[in-house]
């Protein structure tokens, strides 16, 4: 009876990994419609909405066993994360999230409580970023709680920030830390080991309280959205930081066609991440390129906003845009260059199994 | 450590049932945004776009093993029917379908070709009703298929069509015919069991053609919608019919507190859908009233509009809508009335199980 299996030759998807697999489903996409302003390849899609407004919407996949594990991660926490990540997509365009559509599927191993947590979760997102519920499908699934959310926003078009708008010779910024999510997700896994090999065993996880709340409970950088503007600074590119530094710039190298060159000594990395690379003898600058899930705003600014942006609380400058015969690599401590690699699923995958 | 999950009381899905959980999960929330016009409880999620037009936003899952047996949907029908019925939302508000993001996550017993199969599917559907892919996420999945589709539409403000825009002594009408899908369904069940018992049997699907394609590749009723343009006939309620007669019809009485009356004479039932019926020893009027999926649009108009309504193709006048002391219920033709009632996920689950 499977007719649509049958005589067709079989590749894994390991061959081609995440952002091939994207590559080879996407290529062939033409848009038609003349409201459909901006397609795959940003953070959100870009849509007509008014002379002086595009609309703005992202969807994000949250499933259980893959971007999260029930053994740790609070319930309201992970319907918290799941609204947050989308803001966050929101923000990398320079827009505002407004709406929310939630798509729910759950099996009959929670209770009415426990998806009641979960919600409660996303409501608390809403309420903390001034969006709006506005609907949904709520289905039963086989095993796993899978979040399908899909988030709307607004963006005044002067201000609309793509991850190609930069030049070579251009900085780059991010905001606040990175590898703290990473740092705290090794934290949970390895309580959770043990915690499988002697359940009378109390978590340690003490001291950790900042990277495991970067972990399970990310925040989006609305305010950094905020600064920039107060300061009149309008970034020429954006993204946030899901998959790792090394990752996210690539998509803005690619988009550009441009090198970028970025110095380990400025990667802003907190004190509690260093402890904890410490503890698990892991590189810092490791863990800050292609930890992932960091939730902060990758971008670029015009030289000529340098003296503007170097001092703002919460903004590094990492690095900067060269020409794409000068590589995209991290120049690190000690002068060496190292090669800047994506990391898609896979190599996440691994590590969070 | 699972902190989130601890001294919280449990109560069973069941309990509830889909349509009790979707209003436990929703009845707190209030839209703050002024550009958030209509949230749950309509077909489609209602946003601001500009001073004559509204944004329409509807999600829907389609979930292995819920949704769909990959021992019998043809992948490329699949990804057909992810798309289209979320366009069927949207007509259903009187819009236009015009982008779609696709979320996707999927485990690595699919091939790269069977994915690709799957999005040919979207495609088709998408060049089919003149709709863009904007978007998407694509992650891994522990086992199942998912798909969350998330589809944009346009409406003019001035023809948005409301489930609640009805009044007593309204015509209810239907598109097409009723309970084809789900005839479908209990054929391809029933050969999966035979083939299962003997997997060098062949399949008998002979002979039922149009039922199986209502339940394999259902499309979405755009020619109604221009029909009715066409006619200068305005529907004031309207809604699709993906959870069965009774249910929709429910929705729009909850919606407006009015009740309703159907004439079993009067339901539109194909003859390849009776045969089958015939076959399986159920009531026609039982697969139309209760089977779901067959993504019709059912709508009420004006008592003025019955002239211009009733001799157009495609549609019948089922019924009206009727004081809510009036009752909600079938008029069988033998005359005795069957009052109708919900069927949600609970069981639609155990009829596709």
């Amino acid at each position: 009876m499977s007719e649509g299996q049958q005589n067709i030759p079989r590749t894994e998807i390991e061959a081609f990994g995440e952002f091939g697999l994207i590559d080879l489903l996407t290529k062939n996409i033409k848009l038609k419609n003349k409201s459909s302003i901006k397609g795959v390849g940003d953070d959100a899609a870009v849509i007509e909405k008014d002379d002086d407004n595009y609309l703005l919407v992202t969807n994000d996949l949250l499933i259980e066993g893959i971007h999260f594990d029930l053994s740790y991660a609070p319930l309201k926490h992970l319907g918290y994360k799941a609204a947050v990540v989308n803001f966050s997509d929101i923000y990398a365009m320079n827009g505002t999230p407004k709406q929310l559509v939630i798509g729910f599927s759950v099996s009959n191993r929670f209770s009415v409580e426990a998806i009641e947590e979960i919600y409660s979760g996303i409501y608390l997102a809403c309420e903390m970023y001034g969006v709006d519920v506005v609907g949904g499908d709520t289905t039963s699934s086989p095993n796993s709680l899978y979040m399908s959310i899909t988030v709307i926003g607004n963006v005044p078009k002067k201000e609309i920030t793509y991850r190609s708008g930069t030049k070579e010779g251009e900085l780059l910024c991010v905001s606040g830390d990175l590898g703290a999510a990473y740092m705290g997700l090794l934290i949970l896994e390895r309580e959770k080991k043990a915690y499988e090999a002697n359940p009378n065993m109390q978590p340690d996880l003490s001291g950790h309280d900042y990277i495991l709340e970067r972990q399970l409970k990310p925040e989006a950088r609305k305010d950094i959205i905020e600064l920039l503007k107060q300061n009149k600074i309008q970034p020429t590119s954006m993204i946030d930081i899901s998959d790792g530094l090394a990752s996210d710039v690539l998509h803005i190298c690619e988009q550009t066609d441009l090198g970028v060159h970025i110095y380990e000594e400025k990667l802003p990395i907190d004190l509690a991440t260093l402890n904890a690379a410490d503890e698990f003898d892991i590189l810092p600058s490791i863990a800050a390129l292609n930890g992932g899930e960091d939730y902060e705003l990758l971008f670029t600014v015009k030289l000529e906003d340098h003296e503007k942006v170097k001092d703002l609380k919460g903004i590094s400058v990492i690095g900067h845009m060269t020409d794409k015969s000068n590589g995209r690599y991290l120049v690190s401590n000690d002068g060496t260059h190292v090669t800047l690699k994506a990391q898609g699923w896979d190599a996440l995958k691994k590590k969070e199994e």
